[in-house]
């Protein structure tokens, strides 16, 4: 018997969500059961597709409940198990987030092997981001030999990958984000041409001065103006991998429209949108990749950290507000 | 020594084109040169793709020269000529239209094989805009068993083919076109559900009425709320082909601005741009399906003729109104 504490959904917001639709709880623990772990979460990952699952939706994810503890990927430490493939002490991870510790069918967690890495990393570039990050780059945009890489949200912790991987194969990379110390992470991973979008009044002048020629493809993470500007910038045969519109989650309505859609026909462009648990038949070779570059030293994560379970609603409202440096995490032991 | 008549552009629109921008021109046509042919044309096309020529802007079409005859596809008489390939009374097709007679070098002519259909059919569902709903629906739209279909501007040239290839494919066909005379033909060429845009205040809702669980393939040659519709009503997966916005093209700014284009992250949606020009390898294709289709009695065209060369420009800015059941033509002798 021990306790631990979860974050629930105590309510659903209406636009932009705040503290007060969260509620931290503490529960009690029982031993693990016939077949069950305990574990002991180190680290929780907040992502900003979450936000979609606190509406009543229908969705690809299916909407969290009301007055139940949130879901979403965490890293812990086996303490107790009743499954003789776990031990205490094995490093596991598992969508059991949003709270310090958990009982569960041992089939419910996988045990985590590190490569030396630290465990976080694979909330991060080493997991879901940056698989999302590969896919969207070489499997949905199609990237092949010279194309011009525009993407929004560079900062983030999807955007920080695709621009990595991005440089990593060659090619000439225009990365947007806002504020000064996003800029100069841009400028230090290696972005070729960084646009300060805060500071921008004409995002298309601001993409057209980077790549007078314009852009092959676009990696979508923000929505909006952003997917304007790549409209208007866009070479013929432009590939869109339309991965996120972080602008739009916290719409109430359909919000404001994207103008100069008419230059997809024009322009014989492919937008794409995509979910990357559809394409889970990647990881093997994002994970083989993703060694080599950081054996030799090509690729780096950049953490934004909160510290403990209480500070986990203020780490995912934070992703609205853009306050996150690479991965938004939450360290909780 | 002859004489003809040929519309000229007089001046750029600015928004919607009028009367005004064109010119009626007589002209002395002399008699062919060698290695030319002399044609007299019966029938010329108007599509909504001559607006986008009408500006002075680069795109996959030059621009059409002020003060000098407007061009698109024709179909005439060979009435001279000075190369062996050609004798007076032959039918053949060139891009020389907007005119009533030309001289033209043999190789910038084809000689036309109706295959028992009349002449004009090769400006419409056995020509280009045929061409461009096979390749739309077949190749972007990548059309496959059990998909529902969604086409706006159906009862256009293009749009009307559409429906019927999807029909005759066996699947059910949602199409929207403004006004009873469009939905009667919808209704007659055998599509499932007919929406009439201008009676509805929410399309969203009647895409829905006619799909309750969504829609697989959107065939867009509209742009604007038909497209919104579209996102919102796509299941996952669907894939959307961008053939034309109509509604864009007289826009003298970006325009409104689509909404709902977060749906295409959730839902995996695809939404490709295409011009026939980039797919003619498919040309062989679809000729020798249309030709099993038409014995078959499975596929029928529908025109509207306007006649002489000086109602041309008056065609034109039908389509623009919505003015054409199917083919917009004009008769030119």
């Amino acid at each position: 018997m021990t306790t631990s504490r979860e974050i629930r959904l105590k309510s659903r917001p209406v636009g932009t969500p705040t503290a007060a639709n969260f509620e931290l709880v503490k529960v009690d623990l029982a031993d693990p059961g016939p077949g069950q772990v305990q574990v002991r979460n180190t680290w929780m990952t907040v992502d900003p597709y979450m936000r979609g699952r606190m509406n009543d939706v229908k969705s690809y994810a299916p909407p969290f409940q009301l007055g139940e503890a949130m879901q979403g990927g965490a890293v812990g430490e086996v303490t107790a198990s009743n499954d003789p493939a776990f031990k205490a002490g094995d490093l596991v991870q598992s969508f059991f987030g949003w709270r310090e510790a958990f009982n569960a069918p041992a089939v419910a967690v996988q045990k985590l092997d590190t490569h030396g890495l630290p465990p976080q990393a694979f909330l991060g570039f080493a997991g879901m981001p940056g698989l999302t990050a590969y896919v969207g780059l070489l499997r949905i945009a199609e990237l092949k030999e010279g194309d011009v890489v525009f993407v929004s949200g560079a900062a983030g912790a999807v955007g920080s990958v695709v621009c990595q991987i991005a440089k990593i194969k060659g090619h000439t990379v225009i990365g947007s984000a806002g504020g000064a110390a996003k800029t100069a992470f841009l400028k230090d991973i290696g972005v070729d041409h960084v646009i300060d979008y805060k500071a921008e009044k004409d995002l298309t002048a601001a993409v057209l001065r980077a790549a007078p020629d314009g852009i092959d493809v676009y990696f979508d993470n923000v929505g909006g103006a952003h997917l304007e500007a790549a409209l208007m910038t866009a070479k013929p045969f432009g590939r869109f991998a339309l991965c996120g519109m972080i602008s739009q989650y916290n719409n109430t309505d359909l919000g404001e429209g994207v103008r100069g859609m008419v230059m997809a026909v024009g322009k014989s462009l492919t937008l794409r949108g995509f979910i990357v648990s559809n394409h889970t038949d990647m990881q093997a070779a994002y994970v083989k990749d993703l060694a080599g570059w950081v054996a030799a030293g090509k690729i780096k994560s950049h953490e934004t950290v909160k510290q403990g379970i209480e500070a986990a609603p203020e780490a995912f409202l934070g992703l609205f507000k853009g306050e996150n440096l690479g991965k938004m995490l939450v360290k909780l032991s």
